[in-house]
């Protein structure tokens, strides 16, 4: 089955809200192997609504409309529906009963009547968070399945009622796995591996570039979960054997922080970290996982030169010598913040973020970081191109990889 | 002119990523005067991509695509919209000594130089965040832009390089100017300037909630940037005179950390911070600002007890008798903060940013934060409903917007 999405309402159009149902609703549709090779959103106007009928109808089997379901006049999107399978509008009594239960004793306002009809022969989908009903109209084998917009309605809605009735009509199941990389980008990791994504159809192989790192979705289609993860593991296994040091982790909820995270704890170990460029941003994302406080002994964001000196033990001729931001600096940072916070790994960075501060020998985006661990230091160089915010983020990305991938060179070098 | 916005990319149709540039952009056409009536999104796929283009051009002038303008195969939408209007793939000079440039020294990937290539007759447009480019087809009286998928680079490259192209072609000059609150929330400030808003037909008074912080946008549409200019400047001054307290800043480049920054520059005083809660995320937020090193002079990370005491000075008592979570040991910290680093004002913030550690006494978003300046200490108590992420996001947020209030009320009261 193919599906689309068709989010009605003018505010969308004019940005004034974010389309949060159309990726809500896209990755249901993926879980339950429907097929989405569109989705559109359209003003609260009947021609271009019955336009955008038509059209998503063309390509599908299923529409799923969101939005327009409210008591003003403005609202067509139900009437439209009628009027695009032909269909007359009819009282529905229990939701008109359920309608007349919510206002209760508060005074319904007559506009919200209107509420109450739905095109005959469809099916009322009852709003336990809301006045708008939903409905499904199923004609000439057809389905066209219209949710309201608020998401606190829509998604509600669509996992009560809509999902028992989607799922009873598919007679496959879909199962995904999603690898994490960091510290390679989309095309040279997709190049390592382009012989494995040709080959394979099902599974198939995705690769996508997010923010700092990239990702491979690995979605199987089978007769049940078992058959489908038969087909994926084997992929993911070959997939792991040439990118396995990229990857950091699986699924939606893990992070390259995480991940370091939980190296560090499995082996025991504290760490400081001392930025100047990152101005703090390293600490608050290992921060930003619950559980930090086993692992995190102490951070200082060393701004000036004067931190530097006082807090991290750099020294004064150093700083004179070499620059804040350098090589130098920056290993003294690390090996500095780590014996006096008495922490077994001390991280810095220190860069030039910019948009000032940039010479011809030190550019805006030059950053140095450094890892301190065992008596030993290792400084990295980074040239990372955009702005102040893109270059700091970056710059811990980096780090963190680099951190994770010591890690696992230490243990597995054992 | 009527505007379309298509977004392609698989990753959206599974739901992968949201599209947040159907948006940004939405607005954008908005404050330019150009009607958007359809977005849609559509894979990465070349007929399906041709069908959208027809579609699209059938009902707009403009239509602007963002993503697939990356390395890989996938990539696709250039070329679809080159086939689109005839057009042949030429090698544009300066879009691939910009490539060329931006890998330097590392190895280009062979696959990368596609991205060197544009539609015969094209305008590229120089990508300052990554590695594609866009571009601009004019053609019989219809304009493509095709921008690339990621924020970070979609939204610097259209207001480079786009709105000047789009804005000569309006016949009527639109001016917006954006007054952005914190402290107050979306209805409240609406609910205020109620009356203004019913009246004000040009200029129009949009209120949108953002994160954090709310915001108006006031558009007026005149012969010429004067003639808006004129009309929107008395409906603003009204603004101010009932709000003007929660305004802390005009435009899309304002933000609350900037806005305190300023203020401490004005008036010559360092900072530092000691942070446990929120992990680093105060310093980050303020040295995601250039200049920061102009006003903070420190930051520590104190996410520990022994750190509280050492770094900050906090008693031991203190954290004995009323926990680490508490306004007591706020106040010692922001005390501590300040007079060892010898900062004019010291911040602190302390919380239960969950998802665990909550207790009934101290539940998860219980968050104290304090500011210490002429010997005097300021205890902030905040109770916030959320995620870790969005405790700690929001803490920051309501500190420093206290830390404003402070300074302004500090001067004028002077």
């Amino acid at each position: 089955m193919t599906g689309e999405i068709i989010a009605v309402g003018t505010e969308l159009l004019l940005g004034d809200i974010l389309n949060t149902n159309a990726q809500y609703l896209s990755r249901q549709l993926a879980a339950l192997g429907i097929g989405v090779y569109f989705q559109s959103v359209v003003g609260d106007n009947k021609d271009r609504l019955l336009n955008a009928f038509e059209n998503a109808f063309k390509r599908a089997d299923l529409v799923i409309t969101t939005g327009g379901l409210g008591p003003t006049d403005d609202d067509l999107t139900k009437e439209t529906g009628a009027e695009y399978f032909g269909l007359e509008m009819i009282e529905d009594k229990e939701s008109m009963d359920n309608l007349r239960d919510y206002f209760k004793n508060n005074n319904m306002p007559e506009t919200n009547l209107k509420q109450g009809y739905i095109p005959k022969g469809a099916k009322a989908l009852k709003n336990n968070n809301g006045t708008a009903p939903g409905c499904i109209i199923e004609k000439d084998g057809k389905i066209l399945v219209m949710l309201p917009g608020p998401p606190a309605e829509t998604i509600p809605m669509f996992e009560e009622s809509v999902i028992p009735i989607l799922s009873k009509k598919q007679d496959k199941t879909f199962v995904s796995r999603i690898l994490r990389l960091s510290g390679i980008g989309e095309s040279a990791a997709a190049e390592a591996i382009r012989d494995i994504m040709k080959e394979s159809e099902n599974p198939t192989i995705a690769p996508y570039a997010k923010q700092d790192e990239m990702l491979f979705r690995i979605t199987a289609g089978g007769n049940n979960k078992d058959e489908a993860d038969k087909l994926i593991n084997p992929v993911v296994k070959q997939i792991y054997k040439r990118l396995g040091q990229y990857i950091y982790g699986e699924g939606e909820d893990a992070s390259l922080e995480k991940a370091v995270l939980n190296e560090l704890e499995k082996r025991g170990l504290k760490i400081a970290c001392a930025e100047s460029c990152t101005g703090g941003e390293l600490c608050a994302r290992l921060v930003n996982c619950s559980g930090a406080s086993n692992v995190l002994l102490e951070g200082v964001v060393s701004y000036s030169n004067e931190s530097k000196i006082s807090r991290l033990s750099v020294k004064e001729e150093t700083l004179l010598k070499y620059g804040a931001v350098s090589a130098e600096t920056a290993e003294e940072m690390a090996k500095g913040v780590s014996l006096n916070l008495k922490a077994d790994i001390g991280i810095s960075t220190t860069g030039v973020a910019g948009p000032l501060g940039g010479t011809e020998e030190k550019p805006v985006g030059l950053v140095y970081a450094a890892i301190y661990m065992n008596g030993k230091t290792n400084v990295y160089r980074y040239m990372i191109k955009g702005n102040r915010n893109k270059i700091r983020h970056r710059t811990v990305t980096n780090i963190l990889n680099n951190l994770r991938e010591m890690l696992i060179k230490d243990v597995s070098e054992k």
